[in-house]
């Protein structure tokens, strides 16, 4: 697989000489063009565009953020916003002749809010930080992506994770942030009411845009209210068709759903040998009910009677409930476990719940036939499913058997009235895929790129993107 | 109050002869310059800002929006997209020199699919309409603002309404949309899967537009399930203060309610008159929880303990909840009963929860000093509250003390961080309060608007203006 070459050969970035002197001053040791800085900053997980950036800059306030974008303005340099580095379709890549802004020293909790039920936070904070400085307040944020991904990169990507269904993803849960934009200009935007009819909703204009608008510096987000009481379901099925069946059937009885993630067996084995379970190896149903105690005893009979299933496994003690999710999201590693050394490139389609049985049905006959493992799991409340597949990368023709795969797997998606990214983003890994799916929309995002980036500084050549 | 001079003396409208055999040619009687038509095109509620189009067009079809919209582009004519005319801050409101453009013979329900809990309607299906074709489905759709306004005028204005606290506003319920743009060039935007993360939001950026940025042909919206079943409570409270800390108990406890309403002692003294209640004129809060039975009643107990009022009455069967809620309904009648023959203007700001009891007690005080009637309601859940001010606008005086009054009540929500419009959106009326609410943001708002509609044809003159 190839680096487009725009975000490593174009021309325009090179005119300029680079202001070392004018970062140095700026941030002192916390700039580098050295390579034992400049080589951490290769994204960490699913590294198909792994470049090292030209310099490296640790801003530590909104102040220094503006003051580099300003410098960066001025000499045509590509900004590269990192958080993280957890994004996985190339979104944190660096651009050969660019600044990668590493925001994870603006790790400031603002404030809680406990009454408005809301968090200000620096855009490096990340999201398992925000949850240990919400222990005791009985509130909780409630987008959970794999990694402990920043809230800056959340809100970039639209992240969202397993409880997506019930609480939403950073689109519903970003309420305000504060983005630096190319030139340097900040935008306050949004505001911590919980609904506005106050013009053109640039917060979720923003959300999304995986750094090629400006760079979040800060960000307010949405809580919820812990609730009283959890309680797990562990459910095998015959068929993933019983399995959407019985989510679809889930989400119209209006049952209180938290989670509801759907695993296929081979995901199950993987999950029983790397954590010692010995769960049936079948399309395996995870369930989390939320509510108060007393209203989710209420609803295991009506699970039992929807599922048609006699060997349901409930929990509901704090104990059991970590246990089986704690399994569950080892579930990236276990899958990885089945051929170590390689690589596990996960895909990340969405479609409409009608069409969700043939989607994941075809492509779990696709995956089978592949001559590499791979395996299957979703949040299928909200039809978006992903498989993980393993590749060695050092073997050309197993890259292209990923890329043919996840080409049709895509196409598949998007035949379905489905979508190419259900919350990874376009990156770079996507953007093949946009023109099919916007139509005309994609110019007029590209419009609005343009606009607020006309030099395209700003994360060139990842998502919406001129080039 | 005035009109803004931009509506109606834009000198560079004029320039240009009106088409009126293209439009004929094009849409035969559904066309019209006629004052017995064009008078009818009047906003019909809060109509400070009364004036007749020149034309008016009703098209079946997207083709001929299409069309109209080319001629008009080529004519320079303002448009004014025009759905049941509820709209309050004078959205609807008529440019002299403009064409209205009436939806409302756009109203077929396309599509309704149960599985994926979505309906695809054109623009000019209202909601009644839509709550009438999801009968026997098991689904409903939750936007409920007052009036019985269309699909496409709830999401120009980002229409909310009292089950926002649980379902959220059209932000969160609009999917997808077809769109006009002032050229002509037709955008379709969103899918209808429940999560995406592939390239700038262009829902929600057109969502809350008010028409300025094209006009809206079709939506896609998510529906909800029924909830198996509903309880109301209706819970008397000695002061504004202890209704409002009710309020932030339910929300952080987790129960499942679907509204929030708070009623002051005015409101419920105009519906104990009006529809002949004997409620107690205290501040009130109606509730109402959704969930399957057996779990409502568990949640009794705590809303007694959390109220701390002996004197709740409950209601769980249709009819109960049917008689409250009806009443609440009819609270705009029943506060324009309090002086008839004036108009009821509607005020709509939004805070953060933290400071709802301050804004309120401030603004009650506020209307009591008031030389004119006024009453207060609130989705509270949400932060958001109305008053109602009877204003006869025959008497210039009284529309100088509204718009004086109007001004103190913004300036207190936004200083308290809220805005001035939780849900009535912008149009003529609040745009002088933009500027504050959103400082630079505001800019590139209209950059926006720019790019979207150089000619500024789109709405001139309200929400995000040019002028």
């Amino acid at each position: 697989m190839k680096m487009p070459t725009a975000l490593v050969d174009n021309e325009r970035y090179k005119l300029m000489p680079f202001p070392t002197q004018d970062f140095t001053g700026l941030l002192g040791e916390r700039y580098s063009e050295v390579a034992s800085i400049t080589e951490q900053y290769r994204p960490l997980e699913g590294h198909l565009y792994s470049q090292v950036p030209k310099a490296v800059a640790q801003p530590k306030s909104e102040d220094e953020v503006i003051a580099i974008h300003k410098i960066c303005s001025a000499h045509l340099i590509p900004i590269v916003p990192f958080g993280s580095g957890s994004s996985v379709e190339g979104q944190a890549a660096a651009v050969a002749h660019g600044l990668t802004l590493d925001l994870r020293r603006m790790d400031k909790v603002i404030e809680i809010n406990i009454e408005d039920m809301t968090a200000t936070v620096e855009a490096g904070v990340t999201r398992l930080q925000l949850d240990r400085a919400l222990n005791g307040t009985g509130l909780f944020f409630p987008v959970d992506p794999g990694a402990d991904a920043t809230i800056g990169g959340m809100a970039a990507t639209r992240a969202s994770g397993t409880n997506a269904v019930r609480y939403g993803t950073m689109r519903e849960n970003t309420l305000a942030m504060s983005a630096v934009l190319a030139s340097g200009e900040i935008l306050d935007v949004g505001t911590t009411v919980r609904k506005a009819s106050n013009g053109y909703d640039l917060v979720r204009l923003f959300v999304g845009s995986e750094g090629t608008l400006g760079t979040f510096t800060k960000l307010s987000v949405r809580l919820q209210a812990r609730p009283e009481t959890s309680a797990v379901a562990v459910i095998p099925f015959d068929s993933v068709a019983k399995a959407v069946a019985f989510a679809v059937a889930v989400l119209q009885c209006g049952l209180s759903v938290a989670r509801i993630e759907l695993f296929d067996e081979r995901t199950i084995a993987a999950l029983n040998k790397f954590v010692g379970m010995s769960l049936r190896e079948v399309p395996t149903i995870f369930m989390e009910l939320h509510g108060l105690i007393g209203t989710i005893d209420k609803q295991r009979g009506v699970i039992t009677e929807l599922a048609g299933v006699d060997e349901i496994e409930f929990g509901s003690t704090r104990e059991e409930i970590d246990r089986l999710w704690g399994a569950c999201h080892k579930r990236y590693y276990a899958c990885r476990a089945l051929r170590p050394g390689c690589d596990a490139f996960a895909t990340d389609v969405c479609v409409p719940i009608s069409r969700l049985t043939q989607v994941i049905e075809d492509t779990l006959a696709d995956i089978r036939a592949l001559p590499i493992p791979a395996t299957l799991h979703g949040h299928i409340g909200d039809g978006n499913f992903h498989t993980v597949v393993l590749v060695d990368s050092k073997i050309e023709s197993e890259l292209k058997i990923f890329e043919n795969y996840s080409s049709r797997l895509v196409k598949r998606a998007q035949a379905a009235g489905g979508t190419c990214s259900g919350e990874h983003g376009i990156g770079l890994a996507k953007k093949q895929y946009l023109a099919a799916e916007h139509g005309a929309s994609l110019d007029w995002m590209r419009n609005i790129k343009r606009l607020f980036d006309p030099n395209n500084l700003m994360n060139p050549g990842k998502g919406i993107s001129l080039d």
